[in-house]
């Protein structure tokens, strides 16, 4: 039915394949993909390590698609929708759903190695009947994917695809991350760890939130430069200090930042987010995503002397509910995409998105469907 | 001037002395203290285990009494006045007292090393012109005692000091958690670690904001019978489960409780406060105050499942500010005080209050100054 990226083993090159793509059954969506965008954790999924790998498998989990076709019991989109597919979805009853806080939905979260649909645990792409197996529910590196209805946000079909794709993953995790969680006041000071696109649109949120200082912390002193586009006021390399990037911090900020938001993964950085923040009132969010045997430890007096430390995941959006008025915050002017997007290929390009990617080159590739 | 119970050396009974006050100079109150009781910090301090002892000392930070002079620059407070001294003080001019969220005034902080007032590097007290230290800045053990302004709460004159005498520490320190930092929904279910006072406290404060059920935790048993006049509903003893606490808690709630306030300051009752909490929305409180070396240590991935940590000092309130509405919750009646209150004895026998709580027989006893 179209061309999608195979992903057969591990790190190797993806291969553009013909594969069928059955229709979509009970609460399931087909959509025809636009443009698509590589994010890390389709590396990390890609290279598989340290993981049971689920392959032949295809990736991608940031993209802007159109409805073409509709199960049974979708009522919400019909053919002709514009879609934002996302990695951690929305059944709008259970808990978390009802709950105004939550966004990790008992039925639609985020599952890495389930490779099948939830209602019959079938594959819905398959290459001469031999299925080819899905990734976080959306598969995006495919002409055509099969989604499930809670997964899918329906977004203004004005909307530019080709920039608001990449609010389907990474922008809209960090950029959630300070507006909705860690809720810098106008005037306050946030420190951003790592300044990669989940970072960078962390920044983007100070920015928009009135930030007067936007403390960029990195290990690669180039990142300093692109950062400044996003706000981003200062800037500390850890390596070029012998104490505690937390220390230094505090030192700059007479006391402590007012809000941080860990961006990295690293948990001497997300230790250091939380300390450098202010007593009294400091508020320290982590996004980033550690590894299975990383221990947070600080000294609980820390905690006492009135600091708070959240975590957040998809930047506390719930995706069906929220996305589009994200969408129309772009329309509206009030964020700006375009300095995501560093780089674009042709599908057929696709592994080219990775390269940039691994040169530490690109923020955001975008993967062109159609050309 | 007046009788006051001096702890002479650590670990000994206090004696009853008469002893000189000066008059309170710059903005300084001398109070008359009409009733006080006992906390558990005044043991602490008076033990002075592992600590660098500040001796002679006048204990007491938990007390009403009525305004007798003010000195230089006073305004707020006229003789006659009755207030509640507090061990945290409120500038009105700093960063913290500026702030809406924090209590930490960086002037009038709690300090439990310094002896003398801040005016002058001075005591207020003596003996044959001999200095006796002061203690958290309130030193209530005594007829008379002089506090700095910022440290003193006016309230009501038709509130009972022998009840709301108990709001100047540990009631105010519990509830505050809850209702002010906590803030438990309507319905929730709320974990309490530690029945003391502060952790009765607490539960009070989630009774009032309408918790559904409230799990008591502590590891001695008879502590439930009296929890239940608190609104405790379930109890549950770490020790008779060989698995660690939290995971009884989750699984007695279905996925975690809503909140939880930790008020034992014991390191593994903290980590088990937080990662009892729900995953989404769950936000756990920590009261108790730590060992020095103690480290609070967790997996990250239980803050990234969306659960907030948070520390309280005071429950938040801000002594000045805040303090007078809090008696006037006990004056409508929202608030019982008189289930706090399982003890009284009168001045001379202030050293029988300290065996009380030894005994843990106490929750709180009032020492009535004018017997
Ligand atoms: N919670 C979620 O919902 C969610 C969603 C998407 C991505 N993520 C996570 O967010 C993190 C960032 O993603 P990204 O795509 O921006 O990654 P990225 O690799 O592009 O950027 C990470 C940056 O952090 C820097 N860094 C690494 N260790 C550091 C340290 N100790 N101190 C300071 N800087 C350090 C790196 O130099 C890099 O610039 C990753 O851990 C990713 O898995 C989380
Ligand atoms: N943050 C503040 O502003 C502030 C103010 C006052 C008191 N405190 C602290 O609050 C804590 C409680 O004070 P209190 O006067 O109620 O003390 P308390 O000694 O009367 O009560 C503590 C209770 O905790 C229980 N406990 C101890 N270890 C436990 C564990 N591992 N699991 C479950 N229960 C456990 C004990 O059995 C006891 O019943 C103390 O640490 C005190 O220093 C803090
Ligand atoms: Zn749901
Ligand atoms: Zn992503
Ligand atoms: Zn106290
Ligand atoms: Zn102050």
């Amino acid at each position: 039915m179209g061309a999608a990226a195979v992903a057969w083993e591990a790190g190797k090159p993806l291969v553009i394949e013909e594969v069928e793509v059955a229709p979509p059954q009970k609460n399931e969506v087909r959509v025809k993909i636009l443009f698509t965008s590589l994010c890390h954790t389709d590396i990390y999924f890609w290279e598989a390590k340290g993981q049971t790998p689920v392959f032949r498998r295809i990736l991608g989990h940031e993209a802007g698609g159109i409805v073409e076709s509709v199960g049974e019991g979708v009522t919400e989109l019909k053919p002709g929708d514009h879609v934002l597919p996302v990695f951690t979805g929305e059944c709008r009853e259970c808990p978390h759903c009802l709950s105004e806080e939550s966004n990790m939905c008992d039925l639609l979260r985020i599952n890495t190695d389930r490779g099948v649909m939830l209602h019959d645990g079938k594959a819905r792409f398959s290459i001469n009947g031999k299925p080819i197996y899905h990734f976080l529910g959306t598969s995006t590196f495919s002409e055509y994917t099969v989604v499930h209805v809670g997964c899918l946000a329906k977004i203004n079909p004005e909307a530019p695809l080709d920039k608001v794709c990449v609010m389907s993953c990474g922008f809209s995790t960090g950029f959630g991350a300070t507006v909705n969680v860690a809720k810098p006041k106008k005037g306050q000071t946030v420190a951003i760890f790592g300044l990669g696109a989940v970072g960078l649109a962390a920044a983007e949120g100070a920015r928009v939130s009135g930030a007067s200082r936007i403390i960029g912390v990195d290990l690669v002193s180039s990142r300093f430069e692109l950062a400044k586009k996003f706000g981003v006021t200062d800037f500390v390399n850890p390596k070029d200090h012998d104490r505690p990037v937390q220390e230094v911090l505090v030192e700059m900020t007479n006391g402590g930042v007012d809000r941080s938001v860990e961006c990295t993964g690293n948990i001497q950085a997300m230790i250091s987010a939380f300390e450098c923040v202010h007593d009294g009132w400091g508020v320290a969010i982590l996004v980033g995503v550690p590894n299975k045997d990383d221990a947070f430890k600080t000294h609980p007096v820390n905690f006492l002397n009135e600091r708070t430390l959240k975590g957040t995941f998809f930047g506390n959006y719930k995706p069906r509910t929220n996305l589009p008025s994200v969408v129309e915050k772009y329309m509206n002017k009030e964020i700006e995409l375009e300095k995501f997007i560093t780089h674009e290929v042709s599908f057929k390009d696709v592994n080219k998105a990775f390269e940039y990617m691994f040169k530490g080159e690109s923020l955001r590739c975008i993967i062109r469907m159609d050309a």
